[in-house]
């Protein structure tokens, strides 16, 4: 039986898994490490303590087995990292994470200077602080003496593979991630590189996801327990592997992913760009685009409310209140928008709202409220995609699965059956797949639905649907009304939490 | 020593206080009856089971005096009652009260029908369906075959004043709050009438507020603990005494209540009429008009707050948590119309919205957001007052006055000295004075400021007030913009209660 690592650099820690060729799990570990914010909007971590845990989680998963049957590592890792290097590819800053948000303040000043909307076109990428490009910018006019010793940038999956291998390559998936990547022309994309500071030879080698690379440092084969003949398969981003590894890889087939945040993630053949430039377009494989938005506003929403509002009460006992009570709380309507939101709104300012609150409102209706918001802005994500994009299949995914009534939630006010798969790890597991396939091992990526089982199948209930076709309305007019209110509020919070400090 | 009865005839209870001539509570009895709700917008009482609590709240604060010591008794009553009665004055409806919403349905009707910015500016009363006007207007059209029935038409107190006395009088500021009363003239008010479908000769005569009656049955005399030569005095409605009884009694006085509900009341010599008819102006006693508005949303929110939002936590609790989250709660924003609102949208339909949430938002931050909802809700109606009127000392009473947090929120939002009146049973205390200067007793009703003690007074911190008056602008906007929806989620809210009946 021979093997395959699929690791995924995530956020907050690093999977590794080891898969043999059905796809089953031989062996998992997970490592973490912390996050460091020297203010609040930064988000950075330490690139080697990520390195570390990667190769310790590598270790920890090739203990048991003959390392000659380990035929490769395939990775997946979170987009929008960066990282600055000398011309010796050493870093000279941490990473900055997608969660560091302190290019916020030339956002405005990026968005007049650039031909915005054409960047997106061109990039896919829609412009937001969390972007390598604006991220870029905000460096190059913050510090612009750190960009001049600046050799090479990276994102920290392309540290990591340097590291492994010597070569400094980026996978397409990764690199359309970055806002400085041409979708049209997979290569870098000039009015990108301008408005960034930088220039195409201080960036990666641009390779495809499937790429495979030979060498791995010699002095780590035995320490992580390979063998001299082990691939590294680049893998791609996680946004682009999550569909895949829960089976959603088909075109018109939607992933609805509620975790800590939130996304949606429509399966396509072709690029397709939004009009409003609102949606992410991220290849993934040749063939393979995924189209979506990222979501802040997933399940912490909950768990503050749970802390705040609901008394602490565990969640079995909040998911009973919410079953208990019908669908549209009573009409009460819940903007869940608690720290900004990124599609479909692209409004870092904006707050959450609870609207319609009368007597006869109880904590029951509140909980209620929160879940169908959370839902209802995920809806407005996916609708932003049936503009263009065919959606016949909807699969549920993240932590919020756990709870039937909010996956029936979803069904209703979708007006679609939603489907549960039985997914591990996917993100790992689809790297996984990409590295057998990269390997010949298999011909097509699809193997993958038959690795994925399906716990539960949610259909709508059509008089709930007509019910949240008459809340939608109103959930949109409170946002439209409120829109204009949002950059005020922001600035008195600011102001007051500032006198606090 | 000579007592006088003050007898307040409230919604929920009667209350009468036995007073010596300095003010001094020597008996004290307080008996309630039940209100009936046949559908959930009637708000009724039984007019006999009022009358039986009075006799023995009378009797029960006459029994440890000499009945030939007790001078009068004077009454005090909530606003806006309606009975309907037959040719021999006897009842053939129950009291519609103030809470009686169901004239609603004919508001709109009521509006394209009638000149009512007219009838406001000859009125005072702003338009509602708790006022008798409208009531009476919606009995014409919902049951014209009773209205045809009807010898008489009184409100609670004119009816037991006539079950003691067998006289038909209705007070002066009674009538002010009927709709029906021209306060120009002094007379009732023929576009009212005409609109009401009532003649003049069914509804009791008018006389003053310290009109005194000699007559009482004799039957009750005894009964009552009286000698026949006690005199029984008309008294005012509970809100035109309400300021009298709290000190507030002075041109430029304000009164600020919150109790279940809440009110504005400022002392005037003449009467002042809002242009935009949201203000009340109520007549007291010769050259002392009240001029505000009633809220729904008074200490009944925080109650909601405590049992939906705040895990029933014990109030000093909730004090505590407020005190220490500093004002503007961190930019958090609460539009308090839990059960629409009077004074000073006029809006039924208005809802309660709680905006500006942030993850970093506590529960002390909500507590501290719907007190000062409140107050500021209760702010707006004060400044419709300020137009025109000098307002230059603040009384707060009420319920909220035990919160010395919640009187210093009332502070900082006015920028004004708020003093707390040690009163008890002000409408009572203000009733007996009446008596008393009606009696010949007293030359002014001015000694009713001896009588009130002072317990504490409250400044403001001028910090605070820059606070709130950034925050008041946007709880405005808030307003402004959520104003369009209020209808729409009424509907729709209405329509899923339907459902689930």
């Amino acid at each position: 039986m021979d093997y395959m690592i699929g690791t995924d650099i995530g956020t907050t820690s690093t999977k590794s898994v080891l898969y043999d060729e059905n796809g089953k799990v031989v062996e998992y570990s997970n490592l973490g490490y912390p996050m460091y914010h020297d203010v609040p909007e930064a988000a950075e971590e330490d690139p080697d303590e990520i390195l570390n845990a990667i190769l310790q989680t590598i270790q920890n998963v090739t203990k048991s087995v003959d390392s000659e049957h380990v035929l490769g590592i395939s990775f997946s890792a979170a987009m929008h990292s960066l990282i600055l290097l000398d011309g010796n590819h050493k870093p000279i800053s941490r990473v900055m994470t997608w969660a560091d948000n302190r290019a916020g303040v030339v956002l405005g000043q990026f968005k007049q200077e650039a031909n915005f909307q054409n960047i997106y076109q061109e990039t896919g990428t829609p412009i937001h602080p969390m972007n390598p490009l604006v991220k870029l910018y905000w460096l190059s006019h913050a510090y612009p003496a750190m960009m001049e010793n600046t050799g090479y940038i990276a994102g920290i999956k392309e540290y990591v593979i340097y590291k492994l291998t010597g070569e400094f390559k980026m996978d397409y998936s990764i690199a359309n991630a970055t806002g400085l990547f041409n979708l049209h022309t997979f290569n870098w994309n000039p009015e990108s590189l301008k408005l960034a500071g930088v220039k195409s030879n201080q960036l990666p080698d641009l390779v495809d996801t499937d790429y495979v690379i030979d060498n791995i440092n010699s002095d780590l084969v035995n320490e992580l327990g390979l063998n001299s003949n082990t691939k590294i398969i680049m893998g791609a981003s996680d946004g682009a592997l999550s569909n895949l590894g829960v089976g959603a890889d088909q075109e018109g087939v939607a992933a609805v992913t509620i975790g800590t945040s939130g996304a949606v993630r429509v399966m396509t053949t072709e690029p397709y760009l939004d009009p409003e430039g609102k949606l992410f377009c991220y290849y993934v494989a040749p063939h393979k685009w995924i189209v979506g938005g990222p979501v802040n506003n997933g399940g912490q929403v909950l768990q503050w409310a749970r802390e705040e509002l609901l008394d602490h009460l565990p969640f079995e006992e909040i998911n009973k209140l919410v079953d208990n009570t019908p669908a549209g709380a009573h009409g009460l309507i819940f903007n869940s928008y608690m720290s900004g939101e990124r599609a479909p709104l692209w409004n870092s300012n904006a707050q959450s709202s609870l609207v319609g609150l009368t007597f006869s409102h109880t904590k029951a209706d509140i909980a209620r409220a929160v879940m169908e918001g959370i839902v209802i802005n995920l809806n407005e994500v996916l609708n932003l995609t049936k503009k263009s994009l065919a959606v016949n299949e909807i699969h549920a995914t993240g932590g919020f699965t756990q709870s039937e009534v909010w996956c029936q939630i979803l069904a209703d006010v979708l007006g679609q059956s939603v489907t549960v798969p039985d997914s591990f790890e996917s993100s790992c597991l689809a790297a996984a797949v990409i590295g057998w396939k990269a390997l010949g091992k298999i011909e097509s990526l699809d193997i993958i639905r038959k690795m994925v089982g399906t716990t539960k199948e949610f259909k709508p209930n059509a008089k709930n649907h007509e019910v949240y076709q008459k809340l939608i309305r109103l959930f949109e007019d409170v946002e439209q009304q409120m829109e204009p209110l949002y950059g005020r509020i922001a600035e008195l919070q600011e102001e007051l939490n500032g006198e606090e400090r």
